[in-house]
């Protein structure tokens, strides 16, 4: 059976609105799709009306049933976040307050049900934080159970105090390109080699 | 041919000077030793005269290239650190700054030479911090080419504003234990499963 | 004119929850009031009803107009917050993304609305986080406009990996109590200075 | 008598290497002195022969104390670092481990050694890291005592993974200089204000 990548994008921005972080999020799937994992779509959190909270359902009109539905079926997480004021934008931090459930939702053998399943994140800003943005999802999501690939991370972001978005660069910049295949690749080869084996009992 | 984990204890004090980074580092490669993975030592930072620098050799008397060949000779690296201020200590920020270096010693296929291995964090102190240099750790590690296992880290800190040490405590808590125990299960399973079939080229 | 302090609590729970973050809040407004700092209440943000954005307006529905004109009337912003995953609650990044609108909207001589203002920083948890929360929170306040004062953080939590509550301690830790007091003792004297002769204007 | 500003260069490199760093640090310097605070010289710290430790003397060949002197001396701080892997330099945190003493050495009121003085941070780099820098450094600093103006900041990094050096551009950016300008000015305000009345009594 194919194995499959879930995108999501913290973008605040909801609906059709353009989003720098749905193009880099894409890129990944598509850079995924080139080793056969297969794109699952992109859940738009912001529309996802996410309630707040740490629990797997929080109740009527809660949709985080559904999103983490998918980030379940998936094999890997493509998580796509802007960058505001040097941190990840706080959809994300809402995704990562309601992942905090699978501390205590582990099997009888004390996996949690992100065991065996590989993060990617890709993060963009006009300017400054990725590398702090990538230091938080992946302590995050680590935390949770997810494993990540090496260079697990694609990012990009302009000068100092600039305001250029990534979306409307003319083209993809090189180091970005290489980088975003290359965190697919990875992530790729070790989410096949999970696939076929996967982690021992915890404890 | 057996795969090796090699132990770094980032703390302040040198010598024989008692260590609960020390303390914690032995227990993450005792428990790697359960899953066969041989311990290949620790080293402690500060006494091994690590000039500062981001390249791999900075000449007459730095002690990076003796600690690198290490480094690199192990399949695991287990990051142990102490927290100061709510940071990893200085000595551990030096290690990151030496490794990277990795970044332009790339293989003929773009691969880093921490490619194929695995990293463990293990952080002690007095009072909170763990998440955060965590958090600071997987990302400089994964920069630089190390694979992070699900649930990578374990720690131990005391109530807020607290000065009880690690190694003081009249037993390991139970929960840092499993921790322990389940961080290296999950390294030792996949650095395994990546020294039979390492990453594809980059980019 | 009595100089006034604004509480947030950024906790997920919302209503009449209880909240070890609404406690740690109070505990702060009480002891600037023994400053001649009067309280102006605590805005349990989760109940705002806040948009997702970075405007100071969002339009219909959007909450932020009313919570942000109580931190523009006030003072002194007391930041409340839990800790999650190691990091501030998503409704305190959602209250830093509104405020990031202050970057904008300077004054003749180039000073943000919050020029002046001071803000201290309260964090609550159960194990580990509060001086990364508290890193976060300073640079972001600071980055629109707020001026820190010596030693302007409270915070508790327990150890590692432990789940009791604030609020359910029998008494208020003694460490915990001095340092929110001096806290507290050093937002009124730097506010009642910046009062008196506000910053000179900008570049 | 006149107020002083001490500046600090975190920078890898030693000796008389062209440092980005230092030319910020001194840009801030400058500006300092524009509203009449005395520059006190800069401290490159990499040839301070720092010990590692937490302690305000190490002993023998300690370069610490003669450091600690003159932040002791000065009013203001200006404590620039490059950025490495995103984080602050690794002398950095060894001069914040140094300074972790101060928490010891209060004055008869609780007072620490740094009450009353201002800090301003100055962060390079290639590309990306600064709020994360800034984050740290202002947490750090804050709870030593350091009391942080307004917009206490100022920094350049290149776009995503380029390589161009603050001090190798024509100019120094526009939005840079105004930033720095700001930064100085509010210090300078800020730490008169709080040399003609200092804090209270702590807790």
């Amino acid at each position: 059976m194919a194995l499959t990548a879930l995108g999501l994008n913290c973008s605040l921005k909801g609906g059709n609105a353009p989003s720098s972080t749905e193009l880099l999020v894409r890129q990944v799937l598509t850079a995924l799709a080139d080793h056969d994992i297969e794109p699952a779509g992109i859940v738009r959190v912001v529309d996802a009306r996410i309630a707040h909270g740490v629990s797997s359902d929080e109740g009527a009109g809660d949709g985080w049933p559904a999103v983490r539905r998918r980030i379940v079926d998936a094999d890997v997480l493509v998580f796509g976040t802007p960058i505001w004021l040097g941190h990840p934008a706080s959809p994300a931090q809402m995704v990562l307050e309601r992942l905090d459930a699978f501390l205590g939702e582990t099997d009888d053998e004390g996996r949690m049900p992100a065991s065996g399943k590989v993060a990617v994140v890709a993060v963009v800003g006009n300017e400054d934080g990725a590398h702090h943005v990538g230091a938080e999802l992946f302590q995050g999501l680590n935390d949770v159970g997810f494993t990540i690939p090496a260079n697990g991370m694609t990012y990009w972001v302009g000068e100092a105090m600039q305001s250029t978005d990534y979306r409307d660069l003319p083209d993809t910049p090189e180091k970005t390109g290489i980088t975003t295949r290359t965190a697919a690749a990875n992530a790729a080869h070790l989410v096949r080699l999970l696939a076929g084996s996967g982690y021992p009992p915890a404890g």
